[in-house]
């Protein structure tokens, strides 16, 4: 195929059947991005990490080979989408592997079942923005004070003084009386921070129409809900991916990628996109004019809430951690691109540090550890991994790197939970076969986070690997052999898989998942510790997130993950993210007790506590080198012959 | 001369010597203002007030005669400048009536010479804005609190609580911290309505540089004034003719012109340009950097505060005349288009209603009346006059519409007080012969309003003409004589003239200075009947306003405009509406009396008011029917034989 001649070629990106146009030079990421094709790019197309591979199947593209795509992959047309220069018309077929699937997010989102108790109760339904219908007298000669003193007057007759009016409001108002007849329907903001704000004054009685929006913005996935403001109820559920994925998988290469050209206004774009793409979808599906929509809260890490309001999170990642705003001010959601009128207000749950945000907050406020008198210990494991301490009369709080592993980064054949995954495992200790569930009952194409700690946890009580992750040398087992890597344990047999390959479990794997299960116990620990408890006082354990909700307790205290407390004692709530955002939505009462939560909460930094590098180290074992810190894992180990490690 | 084919044509003015290009088919008068030179169009460019004719010297326009044009003028290439199309390269002269000269305002706005003890006194300096210096600690792991946190710690400690940040502030914030080490300069509004709002933050110690603007907007013209904030003092004065003008020379015709598409935001960008060239003047002639304003004030009447802010003006002029805003919000000046940085924060002086605006709030609070025991007549005489009684205690206010002839309007040879006006007159009894005097000491172009006045009640006290303001008919002098408009007196004859023509009074002309006198008069009776109090009641009278400030006190008296009262209780304060505009941006605390006075301020519509017509109808005689009223005056009068009339 000879080059072309004009600027545009035209790409066609298979198995989705998207064609698009670009220009000659134009990069392939952000071309299929342009495109509404998800491929995964974990490390922001900086060339790294691989997870973009491409087979380009028809034309060209300049792009050298890298240290990630083989010999053989290159003379196959395997390319990193991210490295690619577009040349000619093309036709790229995006593998399995590289994509990100709707079904990831729809199953990540799923926060159904969490126990009725386990919801913060005896809150007041009076969300921040009302409607209150204004009957005015018409002026006369005798009467003839200001539009705006005549609305004032009103306001003050319905009880509402100071409220802030500005001047934009000020210009539409001899209209919107003489249209209403003297009759309106103003909508009020109130915000405890910046007090009452009138946000839209509306002719006649508009009164039965107040919607609002709750968003929890992850740096995966995007979940917003609509809501009735006037009788709080939710009318519809919509998800997407982040559209910022293109720019990278996790905050870091996010952040990173502000300090490039238009870096910040791009991401602010891709986020508000992604919001603008799910309003669109859950108002038509609810029958709901977006004029309507009145309010919205948004909860979401520290970083998506930077990049969502345009303040640069550059030193969120600089030493020492400081974000531009914990509490931010109230915004006109317009303002920042969203396809909603003006007076729609947007209010983003405060955050307490760098990697302690709003999610969390919103998280905690909405299983009310703000008014319990338990002791409560709140996780949210992940990449970044969250914990808060605490009760109605104090809180810690503090956060810690696991690395990817639970999110299937650094694993040989680890992948996002998404159709394929291996999820559930078990082992037959005589015959040291597996047996494996994967999402969606699928082909296993790899291993989810649930299923490393699932698998680490039975290899373990099955005496295949030792107490420090290594296999042991005396198995007679085919499954356990020498890999490429090192020991390895045949998860899967290629002849069953869906990539046609071994999936397997290696010792670089578990050393992986031992470093992010030891961060994550070791955080407990320092924060624990640091408020001069034990960790038997801990009177129950909220575990959130998306990735939490499909942690087998059992196995999650198997490895070490979680402290060996009474069962019981646990709760999942899911995404405590938008269930805290909704009821933000639907309660002045709650979005000040969220505002609590933030100022009331001490952040420690672990990254350069001694406490917790101690506690890390001694972590670093299958559950733990102080196996009397688990009881009931020594109880199940002790039956089996251990090896020779510890 | 042919017709051009292109689009584009040079028109030439005369004799300003400005050449600009111009559309063909474009309007003559528009095409003026938009090259900045100045033509009188007082009715807006209706084609009804004939103050626009210009002479074409060369090339061709298209255009009907008007009425207000004569065959001999037409034929002359007289034409009226607002009904002109642009047909051909054109040179277009612009006479010496026709034109606003600079000098005009120049003298209008003089407002040297206020006697010191009719200030307000014993008020603290303190701005609306201020500077403060934060010294903050920088963050460290242990406190790594977020960049707004520590802000808002720094403005707490400095005894500033629940301060206003904006999230275009909040975006900023990083980097100035940052740029300042940790030490800024933060600058702070305080507004009683709205609370503390953080207006700017600057890196490192800028407390030296804090200035402001004072503006008086007037329906003619505009006076600035650069303050320094710090030290309470003015450093420039500058002045303009208000480029509304080109719609028309009062409120109504500016108000007709909103109706118009585009016509709102013409007007506003009228003004503000305006505007802006005399900040560029004034902050160039101080040496001062527009940067480093931080506040202004604007003291104008209700309209052109309306048209200033955007705001529509349409029923100020319907029945029950009722402005959009009497207390609009503080806005930021940039977005009204005004050349000054963000920080910069509008405040326009409240109004009290249609035609009491915040030019007289602002009179009234730089004189102290709400701050006085004494019963205080304020007036303002002009096109509309607006009176205003009361004390500490109380106030009443009222507004008459007066007609145009105190600015020369209605009136045969009637002129603004520019140039060439007469303005002093006096009579000699014996021989009827005038003795003139005129601004400027130039030729005599025509009379202005103090003129009129100066010359009727001299005319009165000789005897030339009736109560009635008839001239009587047993006269020996060949200065009255049959006119075209009925009975005149030449003024000056045309040998002696600029127009080389006589100029005349006429009976016409008296009675339309009786009518506008009435108005004005029976304004103040009906507001001082309607306290309960009498004339002789009042203990000071104040006389406000460019115009007033020119009138012979004694003679206002003998016509029967001003109440004839002791001489002593007679004070001028000139420009009041710039005294109040200046001390607003001093004082925060006289900030809050102007909007003390617009709140305890009660307005009386005169338009359907019968005790206001009575006392109208009454005051058409000189002084008035009832002349007991005026005893100073009747005294004098009686050494005269009066003629048939009364």
């Amino acid at each position: 195929m000879t080059k072309k001649t004009s600027n545009k070629i035209s790409v066609s990106f298979q198995p989705d059947g998207v064609t698009t146009t670009a220009e000659i030079g134009a990069n392939l990421l952000e071309t299929a991005m342009a495109a509404g094709v998800h491929i995964r790019a974990a490390c922001g197309g900086a060339g790294t990490c691989g997870t973009c591979k491409v087979h380009i199947e028809k034309g060209e593209v300049e792009s050298k080979r890298t240290a990630m795509v083989t010999k053989e992959e290159y003379a196959a047309g395997v390319r990193q989408a991210c490295q690619c220069r577009l040349m000619t018309d093309l036709t790229v077929r995006v593998p399995v592997e590289s994509r990100l699937e709707a079904a990831v997010i729809e199953q990540e989102m799923n926060t159904e079942g969490v126990p009725e108790q386990m919801l913060v109760s005896g809150w007041e339904f009076k969300p921040p923005v009302n409607k209150i219908l204004l009957e005015m007298t018409p002026p006369t000669l005798k009467n003839n004070s200001s539009d705006l003193t005549r609305l004032r007057q009103g306001l003050r007759q319905n009880g509402y003084r100071h409220v802030a009016i500005d001047i934009n409001m000020v210009r539409k108002l001899p209209a919107i009386l003489r249209k209403g007849k003297w009759t309106v329907t103003a909508t009020i903001l109130h915000d405890s921070e910046s007090g009452l704000t009138l946000t839209a004054l509306e002719p006649c009685d508009t009164r039965n129409h107040l919607y609002g929006l709750a968003f929890d913005i992850g740096t995966t996935g995007l979940r917003g809900q609509l809501l009735d403001l006037n009788r709080g109820q939710v009318l519809a559920d919509g998800l997407d991916y982040n559209k910022q994925i293109g720019y990278g998988a996790d905050v870091i290469s996010r952040i990173a990628c502000c300090g490039k050209k238009n870096g910040l206004k791009n991401l602010q774009k891709a986020a508000v996109a992604t919001m603008n793409g799910i309003i669109s979808d859950i108002t038509a599906r609810a029958g709901v004019k977006t004029k309507d929509i009145a309010f919205m809260t948004v909860a979401a890490n520290t970083t998506m809430v930077h990049l969502l309001l345009g303040l640069d999170p550059k030193y969120l990642r600089l030493a020492p951690y400081v974000p531009a705003a914990g509490a931010p001010p109230v915004v006109a959601a317009k303002s920042l691109g969203i396809k909603l009128p003006p007076k729609a207000m947007l209010y983003a749950l405060p955050s307490v540090a760098s990697y302690v945000g709003g999610d969390i907050v919103a998280g905690i406020m909405g299983t009310g550890i703000q008014r319990s008198e338990k002791m409560t210990l709140y996780i949210d494991i992940g990449t970044n991994g969250e914990i808060a301490i605490g009760n109605a009369d104090w809180m810690m709080t503090a956060s810690a790197s696991a690395g990817p592993a639970f999110e299937g980064g650094g694993i040989k054949h680890g992948m996002i939970a998404t159709e394929g995954a291996i999820e559930d495992f078990d082992i037959n200790t005589q015959t040291c076969e597996p047996k494996i569930s994967t999402i969606g009952n699928a082909k296993p194409k790899g291993i989810c986070g649930a299923g490393l700690i699932n698998i680490a946890a039975s290899l373990l009580k099955a005496g295949l690997i030792s107490r420090k992750g290594k296999f042991q040398s005396h198995l007679k087992t085919k499954r356990v052999r020498q890999g490429t890597d090192g020991v390895e344990y045949v998860v899967a047999e290629a002849k069953e898989t869906a990539t046609g390959k071994d999936i397997v479990l290696t010792e670089v794997d578990i050393d992986n998942l031992i470093r992010a299960k030891a961060a994550m116990y070791a955080a407990c620990q320092t924060l624990i510790k640091s408020v001069g408890a034990t960790c038997g006082e801990v009177e129950q354990v909220i575990i959130a997130g998306t990735f939490g909700s499909h942690i087998d307790i059992e196995r999650g205290i198997t490895i070490g993950l979680l402290p060996d407390l009474p069962r019981e004692r646990f709760t999942f709530i899911g995404n405590g993210s938008l269930l805290g955002a909704r009821l933000t939505a639907f309660s002045t009462e709650l979005m000040d007790e969220g505002r609590k939560i933030a100022n009331m909460m001490t952040n420690i930094e672990l990254s350069e506590n001694n406490d917790f590098m101690d506690n890390y180290v001694a972590a670093l074992f299958l559950p733990h080198t102080d196996i009397n810190q688990f009881p009931s894992v020594k109880a199940g180990l002790s039956a089996i012959k251990q090896g020779a490690g510890l």
